[in-house]
């Protein structure tokens, strides 16, 4: 997905430092100073325009947010929301996925959060999936032994791909939804993407997926 | 599934015993020898009508095909399609899928195929499911190491389940399918309960999971 550059995005992001983490490399071990509590630590990574996590966030006063995409003006949505909403346990992080262990410390986050990631159906771009698995390294040294991922999209062939690429890694899948929103999973908080593609009139999949030893 | 009694099925199959097996405790170990050549041996647990079975035995004359049902009637309609269509590489077996192991020697059979398996939808039935762990013990002892069930549904809840259950056993996921025939997958045979549902418009699922370390 790429949106259209918004003008300001920038200094938008950068006038409000105490929810836009402008010096991530001198983060990593210390989230929780940051936010200033110990309670738990959740990431999406890919968050878009942020529904999900500041959502989640609304829904979950005690677990922290950190809603983390590559791209500045999905991002800069994202704080839109996050200002309206003025919540106190959520941060933003403008870095790319594979990099993440620059910035978290061994086990530091405790549940990641994949939602509607770029497909990349092409085979050659299997690499840029989310699910790839130099992402799962990546996400694995970040997460507790144990740890979760939790997934969901709308798209098919990508969630076919995780299924086996999670299975493939050694990670057991937890449980499996073929219908999220004919299911009766309760307190699903909707993204942008799942409002979008929902209405549309496709099926969401979901699933949750555990790292197991380290 | 029950099938309404076929008058005439018990006395149909015991005349047939060159495809049907009426002594399976004497075959433990010996199924090589009862197909008269050395292929490898498939099975089908809940082979229903036969149309899989038959299908696939056509379609793979190397491979030896048993289609495997508890219900005499059902098993008569599928002695029909055998003997319709003369395939040497079939035989029929009336017994319960949790008794395997005394009908097969450990990894004695190459591959195992569940098909539209019943479903069980109450939780407190779920150790009847063809999936449940129970019935992977016993399917992993008479596959060889790395030996795969490939299992076809249109049973969503059933689907959800099993993928999970597999994932839980230790199974790896190599393939998911959550549209087999909108798929490029090749060589499908479909069976009775897959002609039904596909027509009602319901979507064919399926996976292969892989066994690993004996
Ligand atoms: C299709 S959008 C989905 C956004 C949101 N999760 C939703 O469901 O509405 C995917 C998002 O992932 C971001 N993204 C893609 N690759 C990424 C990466 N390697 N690291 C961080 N973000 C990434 C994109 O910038 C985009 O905002
Ligand atoms: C819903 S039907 C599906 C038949 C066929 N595979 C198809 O797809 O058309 C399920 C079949 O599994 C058989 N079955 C159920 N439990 C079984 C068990 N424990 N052992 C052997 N067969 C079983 C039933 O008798 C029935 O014929």
């Amino acid at each position: 997905m790429r949106v259209r550059n918004r003008k300001g995005a920038s200094e938008l992001l950068e006038k409000n430092p105490q929810y836009v983490i402008l010096n991530p490399e001198a983060c990593k071990g210390k989230w929780s100073e940051i936010f200033g509590n110990n309670h738990s630590i959740h990431i999406e990574v890919g968050s878009g325009k942020g529904n999900f996590v500041t959502g989640m966030a609304a829904q979950n006063p005690d677990i922290n947010y950190i809603g983390i995409d590559i791209q500045l003006s999905v991002l800069s949505y994202a704080l839109d929301k996050v200002l309206a909403a003025g919540l106190p346990n959520v941060k933003l992080l403008r870095v790319d996925g594979s990099s993440l262990a620059n910035y978290f410390e061994n086990g530091e986050i405790d549940q990641l959060y994949l939602n509607f990631s770029d497909p990349w159906p092409k085979k050659r771009h299997e690499k840029r999936r989310l699910t790839y698995k130099t992402f799962l390294d990546t996400f694995k040294e970040i997460l507790p032994e144990g740890g979760e991922i939790h997934f969901k999209t709308d798209n098919r062939g990508l969630f076919e791909y995780s299924l086996a690429s999670f299975s493939k890694y050694g990670m057991t899948l937890q449980e499996v939804w073929l219908d999220l929103h004919a299911s009766d999973y309760e307190g699903n908080v909707m993204t942008e993407y799942e409002e979008k593609f929902s209405k549309k009139g496709q099926v969401i999949y979901r699933v949750e997926a555990k790292f197991n030893k380290k």
